[in-house]
């Protein structure tokens, strides 16, 4: 078996659906495509159908399912619930040094925003949830989150990103008022601009959304 | 691609895998035992690996990794977490109708227990479980719950069934003491129950799991 080929498709194929919802995807054609074979190319879609990024239809082939706004509401619960779990279990044992790695991610968020290096930007906004859910080590939650976190970039990829900055500017910012929490040990204020941030940031994927749909729908 | 084979595979190796903690696996040697060819067995393997229950060892093959007291832990929390949080919302709808089906979920627990039918013990186990998250009906609650309970009977077709059966009468007591406050509209008891549930499962797998732990030092 040649792992390397199958996640070298599985990171190209990843990639390609995002500007391709609502559509098939044909195992042969995609093989050509990238220029990967037959074999690596359909193990990487069965990756990507049990991560639930493709639906796979026996026989037939795959496709990209459309995201509904069902499917925001669901991840941004996950996120509020077993987010904030997490976070006030860790409070207590937060410290400066702590803020300081965390303030260093979100400079970098800061860098790659002004550089319009989305992944980037992205990457290290994952950083910064998931610094939580890797000091508390329970290892359903953090691969979970992580998936978690995929999805819902791989939806914003559609709508934030390409719509303004501003939004992505306020994210930044409500880290830092997280920070500052953290910081004078305030736990309770510190949990609410936590809720806060993932409230506002369902809000801003699902505004992003309807833009890009509106967007599409004028210039079909 | 041979879907059906692939599912067929991924079945059989599944129930393997119960009694081969630590051991390594061979795809070759799989698809001989199982009479099953070796894509498709490769493809179940590649699922299994996906879903944690084996891991791959890029160029050698797989093995199937020791259950760690961690690792039941880590189950529990999701369950009392995510579990109690989406029971807790649901209990408003629940109906006297709701009850019924529940009720004769344990029934059958009870007729399979007596049976000594431990598989469709844990599907009705199961399905009293997930009720509550179909009802609530949150996509990614309800598949890694799904997930998360095949992982905890995985754990306990080692454990708990070999050991005795009066824990599997106690969970289906609990069950029943669930019930009597849902019927009762009695919301702070019933989320109460529920919880001791949970703690009581947790308690029973791990120590079944020592137990057997003590039976295999003592056969080898």
């Amino acid at each position: 078996m040649n792992t390397l080929l199958s996640d070298k498709a599985y990171t190209l194929i990843k990639k390609k659906i995002n500007s391709c919802e609502g559509e098939y995807l044909s195992v042969r054609r995609l093989s050509r495509e990238i220029n990967i074979g037959y074999s690596p190319v359909r193990e990487a879609c069965n990756r990507l159908s049990q991560e639930g990024l493709i639906k796979q239809l026996p026989g037939i082939g795959y496709y990209v399912p459309k995201v509904k706004e069902k499917y925001f509401t669901e991840i941004f619960e996950y996120r509020r619930v077993v987010g904030c779990y997490v976070f006030e279990q860790v409070f207590p044992f937060l410290t400066q040094e702590h803020v300081n790695i965390l303030s260093e991610y979100n400079d970098n968020m800061i860098k790659y925003l002004q550089e319009k290096d989305i992944q980037n930007f992205h990457k290290y906004d994952k950083k910064f949830h998931l610094f939580f859910f890797n000091l508390y080590d329970n290892s359903i939650f953090t691969n979970q989150m992580n998936n978690i976190m995929d999805r819902s970039y791989y939806c914003s990829y559609k709508t934030v990103d390409s719509v303004d900055k501003k939004k992505n500017i306020s994210a930044i910012e409500e880290h830092k008022e997280i920070l500052k929490y953290i910081a004078s040990h305030d736990k309770e204020m510190a949990i609410q601009k936590y809720i806060e941030h993932i409230d506002n940031n369902e809000a801003r994927i699902k505004e992003g959304y309807y833009n890009n749909k509106l967007e599409k729908s004028l210039t079909i």
